[in-house]
């Protein structure tokens, strides 16, 4: 089984992925949770690239073409094996990601974004994405609480942007069936609760 | 006006390139060269990443994605600025080589590839592509000329290989007009004297 899980930045998708992680594991099932980009040793040297500050002037196309590229590798080198092998796939973001950053967001064709993703992940579909979803307002509150903490290229944008980014990943939740939409601004145990009952509804039909 | 050079790894065109940057200044032009993968701050980091021999876990679909994305910064950040100071701009590679050597070459297939072009060039497609066609047999001699210099990932192919990448150009040579092929085996001042006549003609359109 492959989720991922997607959402604006701060939505608190990383501590559901690890709870997820431990539902699995207590279960007796063998989990992977991989991050994105990166989760190769080529695909972390391409997440280097897009996170570095210093590269202010790349253009929305090579970010697409790089997001993917760490991907492509990512699919074939850890995913699909990890698959075969019988485990339990869990991405921190995945294609919806540059759907919704770099289509919705940034504003390229979305169609061309969805054949640069053919390429880049063939056939490996998520079963489930979950779509934590949160206003930007609670985003930014919640970016102001980490700003002790550096900020990446990508975190350092602004609120128009995700606006977008968040309204695009709610489009293409209603394109296809293997989207759930959770609302983020609940408590993180209740959303952990929403997300395993969904999975325990999937895992039976 | 906008110019490139195509044809497998040792088939003369840097020479080539360069005579051709040399006849255009001497008749007062701005010039601007260009080599791929590379050529911006961010596709230099790429460029490491593609020719890097410990990265030899690279899958076809990550090598398009990373020479995509090189590109996508080059056209914009610097290709389309020196056309539009009406420069003349000379490439060493281009898209032309990602068709020959992941689609023909590696066997990605082909409309994948020209889809992933169209993000990353968009419209900036070359007025004249010169293809510089050798045997294989006579790229393997002057490779085993080179060989006290250090071959990159990509050049440490198999003659198959180039026996593909070589016959993907002389297909997509067939498809569009801007392309001009050009025996390889001729001596370098021949090939030159080609070179101008067809560019003097082009002008003259």
């Amino acid at each position: 089984m492959f989720i991922t899980f997607e959402g604006i930045d701060f939505c608190g998708k990383s501590t559901q992925v690890e709870l997820l992680k431990n539902y699995f594991e207590k279960k007796g099932k063998t989990v992977k949770v991989i991050r994105e980009p990166g989760g190769t040793e080529i695909s972390e040297k391409i997440r280097d690239i897009l996170l570095d500050k210093k590269n202010n002037k790349m253009f929305m196309e090579t970010e697409l073409l790089l997001f993917s590229a760490s991907r492509a590798q990512l699919v074939r080198e850890k995913i699909n094996p990890f698959i075969e092998e019988g485990a339990i796939v869990i991405s921190d973001r995945f294609h919806d990601s540059s759907t919704a950053y770099q289509g919705y967001g940034r504003g390229l064709p979305i169609d061309s974004v969805l054949n640069v993703h053919k390429l880049a992940i063939g056939n490996t579909i998520p079963d489930i994405t979950f779509i934590i979803d949160i206003p930007v307002s609670i985003a930014v509150k919640r970016k102001a609480e980490k700003t002790h903490q550096e900020l990446d290229r990508i975190e350092v944008s602004s609120n128009d942007f995700y606006e977008k980014v968040r309204n695009g990943y709610l489009s293409i939740a209603k394109e296809e069936n293997r989207f759930r939409v959770v609302d983020g601004t609940k408590s993180i145990e209740e959303i952990h609760n929403i997300i395993i009952n969904y999975i325990e509804e999937f895992e039976q039909r």
